[in-house]
């Protein structure tokens, strides 16, 4: 069970929130998980230009505002890909079959729509929404 | 990296367009894997009620026509699910932390949003969509 994504989310809703600098450790211990989890998942989000951090100081920040950082980023971030890639195809279809001559064809422009629908989708939601709902679900008005 | 979803498609059209009597042998062959494989994948259809094949016959049949079993009747079949589970979450997270407290209920409706969009998008392509891209792509046209 690859849950990458969400802790992504719980790591970037930390930071964003918190006033506090936070080390791999804190953020460990929010999540559930070890810090050396933590610290590949922020490579990951430091990769992508998520996060930042200056060299000689603790902690980490978000490179833009939370409402500029799409959920489809963090999730290209955390899945190491520039697109989504949900349908993985068979490659070694017998071209000597006339089904298996075009059957990559038939069913590659069914998979892309389907995941450009799924990328904007994600595209259309950011760390905010994420971050709104869990004021919400706390039952306290977001910080102004 | 997982292609039961585009064997399953690919075996659904052979079985769907072929006017012969097809064994897993056949089927393998196409898809350019083992027999073995492709009887996983019958089973998963077969449980599914996607598939049906009759005792002591050799072959299998679809149990309707190719419009009435959609891509996300099949999707759900070898994912062996009854729901789309595209992300999964972390179920550790500190509840002590107000963060680690919400960030379920902050991830989960947007989560569930973007799957039942998945599922609908899926929905709505059938069998059928894939047999007659497949006759497009063979410069063939589909048999009335």
């Amino acid at each position: 069970m690859d849950t990458k994504f969400s802790v992504a989310l719980h790591v970037l809703t930390m930071i964003s929130e918190s006033e506090k600098t936070l080390s791999s450790e804190d953020l460990a211990r929010s999540v559930g998980t070890n810090a050396s989890y933590i610290r590949k998942i922020i490579t990951l989000l430091k990769k992508a230009d998520i996060l930042s951090s200056q060299r000689g100081k603790p902690g980490y920040q978000l490179t833009r505002p939370a409402e500029n950082i799409s959920l489809l980023d963090i999730y290209l971030a955390v899945q190491e890909s520039h697109s989504i890639n949900l349908f993985h195809t068979h490659h070694n279809a017998n071209e000597e079959c006339p089904v298996g001559a075009h059957i990559l064809q038939a069913v590659n422009p069914i998979f892309e729509e389907t995941q450009r629908h799924l990328a904007q989708d994600l595209a259309q939601q950011s760390l905010r929404n994420v971050i709104t709902n869990l004021y919400t679900a706390a039952g306290k008005p977001p910080p102004a």
